[in-house]
């Protein structure tokens, strides 16, 4: 580690309360608005969710005052709990956003955080964008500069759990106008507190680990606005976050070109609730299922040359249950070629991960390593009882930056999420509350329009 | 990494849910014991101090409700604030207890979990004491497993942060009688949630970062008893917690011999409230003022040889402030010599920290390594303006395990903190219900009355 003296923390900071948004490019603020969109509607649909409803029922007991909305709930709670427990709905479909190279998923939890801040503290729509997208800036950058070659953070670290604590204390900084100084404390606090590991992949944790960034990432501003102290150089300083969480850090893709070089234009939305990884495998199954109709029975073996990260994340044949169902490219490929979908209920223990049919298929899928394929990459061949092979590849998947999804599939895509959970009626009026938030005068209501 | 198949994380939690406290030896349920006096101590010392108050005013403002005691405060607090609080408060002077080999600071946050879930889900004096003994020793066992030779975890992490959350989650888990799938559960959450580097030392973050990890493990057994899900083997796991904390872990130390090998009696406690490494130093430097009385004034150069802990943690000449002078050897060798003194107060910021006589006094003061020394050594030399040298060697330093308090030195140690906080009459009661809890129908009794 060469970087002690260069003094990125209090750069970063710098930054963070300085910038103006009048200055940022369209670019920055037209797809900030649609990672805070797609964020809004992942916390929705994830809103009854067992495990979330768990979550609720066990700490609610522990919550203070009613301050914030709980999203599709009949009450309120503190707005540390409310970030919480929103947060985690956001993620716990794992249908939320990721930057494309990064591999992060930022704005669930700085949204949470932000949106439960701004029912206390009330600030503008504006305002409360402006704190959403530093943090989610900061939050990628975190994660380029640490976990993405030539940076050699270790894969084991859940990228999100150890990078978005950053980004929520930032967005809830700069909501509090916290002053330089006080800005460094706040993600001082927040990054001595980073953690999480993929160990907990196919579980409910995977899902707590962001959730719980985000929510002592705004405790950490609340702390630091207050006078509480932490060291003022946490990313660079001696025995400090780059130290530990990562060997040779990326400096430049941390805090090169502030305001210059923005990485939220790279975030990406997912059209399937699954491991990123999986979409360009689905896209190929269903293509190949749409072009040729094979007849499941009749599908001798399913090939995928899969990507590293599908490889190591999501190899899981035959998952036990919905949250392992997450993380398995087998499910998804057999749910693919059997049903043709690919939807939240499409992962429900019991009516999906236990169907013996599906159960069944996933003993003719195969992965295998491709180093050279992308994460949005994939090629699937298929084998039918005749001999006949058919075989598609996705350059880009569905989603992808180079692929990306519309304004009108993310109005659907929230559509869908929201809709159970909330009615058709309010999920309209949600919609519309998200698309017009830079212009709203009170931040707070669109979250109090989500009760 | 070769630990994958030991199932650790099971062993554990196995001999956390099911071994009973009537087979233990006197020497653990013993130094268990005292280790909860000093915890307790050390709580109502640091109860009102200021980054506490701002801890407790600025959170307290999002707590739940008043089922758990604030120590030396007229409120209560639901149970997950009052541990952070409380768990703080026992920090916030440096003055906890230390594993003489692991030099991890166990107990501070598991009793403040320990007593508040006490105060909220009543049991007897006899069950908080077992379940906070098997936390302890779990932290201790893990510190050991992880950043002590032959185990080589980065000496960056805070020992005392990245394993603390595990023993107050089996301590909580243990009360809460988890079965040994959701103690796993429990204790997959608590250490996914571990952090902490020493970036922050110097600052109040340094003492939040353990009673955040205590906070952290109480929710996390509340969380596993309601049904959240985490991985079961957070430990040997792929991708789990010693493949991210340590290259070499150390499975012997950390899982060997549960139920014959107790770590809890090598637990040892503070005679002074500053780094544990500095101790040595300080016994040494008032050594040699009570045997030579030198002028401090003809005092030409301190020499110090240091442990390789003093030197990589403590070595901070002129501190400024009292956060910074916890971890400064050398404004604790100025106060020696020129006041003979080694107090809580003789950290203030405004009253001994900006002395100048004492600033100037640390510019004749020099520290250098000898890595032979243990943490409980050191040499001090003194030269004289007339030329002359005094040399003290110090074996073990006071509060060391082969030179340890008395239950007598720890009496005065609990009423020299608890006094101020809570007058003589109800710290005489404190320091008899502390030594009597094992028999105590109902262990919350005792949080309630330190308030």
């Amino acid at each position: 580690m060469t970087s002690t003296d260069t003094a990125v923390t209090a750069r970063l900071a710098a930054f963070a309360v300085e910038t103006d948004p009048a200055t940022w490019p369209d670019t920055v603020r037209r797809e900030a608005l649609r990672s805070f969109f797609n964020a809004m509607g992942c916390a929705l649909g994830g809103a009854r969710h067992a495990m979330v409803d768990i979550a609720d029922k066990t700490l609610g007991a522990f919550a203070g005052p009613g301050q914030a909305t709980l999203f599709g709930r009949a009450r309120k709670s503190d707005i540390l709990h409310a970030t919480l427990i929103n947060g985690l709905a956001s993620s716990i479909y794992s249908f939320d956003d990721t930057h494309e190279v990064a591999v992060v998923h930022p704005s669930g939890p700085i949204a949470a955080a932000a949106l439960a801040l701004a029912e206390h503290r009330p600030v503008s729509g504006a305002d409360l964008l402006a704190g959403f997208t530093l943090g989610v800036e900061m939050t990628c950058r975190l994660c380029l500069g640490t976990t993405v070659p030539p940076a050699d953070g270790s894969f084991a670290w859940s990228g999100t759990g150890i990078t978005v604590g950053l980004g929520a204390a930032i967005a809830a900084g700069r909501m509090l106008r916290l002053d330089t100084e006080r800005m460094r404390v706040a993600m001082g606090l927040a990054l001595s507190q980073a953690s999480g590991f993929r160990a907990m992949h196919g579980t409910a944790t995977v899902a707590l680990m962001p959730a719980h960034a985000g929510q002592m990432g705004l405790r950490a501003a609340l702390m630091a606005e207050q006078g509480f102290t932490a060291g003022l150089s946490a990313l660079e300083g001696h025995y400090g976050f780059l130290s530990v969480f990562c060997n040779n850090p990326d400096l430049d893709a941390l805090a090169g070109d502030l305001g210059q070089r923005w990485e939220i234009p790279r975030n990406t939305y997912k059209p399937y609730p699954c491991g990123i990884v999986i979409h360009p495998i689905l896209d190929a199954c269903l293509k190949l299922r749409a072009d040729h109709r094979p007849d499941p029975d009749r599908i001798v073996s399913v090939a995928i040359q899969a990507s590293p990260g599908a490889m190591k994340l999501c190899n899981n044949r035959n998952p036990k249950d919905e949250m392992q169902a997450h993380v398995s490219l087998h499910h998804w490929t057999a749910l693919a070629f059997i049903r043709g979908t690919a939807r939240i209920q499409d992962m429900d223990t019991e009516t999906a991960v236990k169907d013996p049919a599906l159960m069944a298929f996933q003993d003719k899928v195969n992965a295998s390593l491709n180093p050279a394929l992308a994460a949005d990459q994939t090629v699937v061949e298929i084998e039918m009882a005749d001999g006949a092979k058919h075989t598609c590849r996705i350059e880009h998947g569905i989603g992808s930056r180079l692929n990306p999804m519309s304004d009108t599939d993310l109005e659907r895509k929230f559509a869908g999420l929201a809709e159970p959970i909330v009615g058709p009626a309010r999920a309209t009026e949600l919609i519309q509350r998200c698309w017009a938030i830079a212009s709203a005068p009170d931040a707070g209501e669109l979250a109090r329009a989500a009760a």
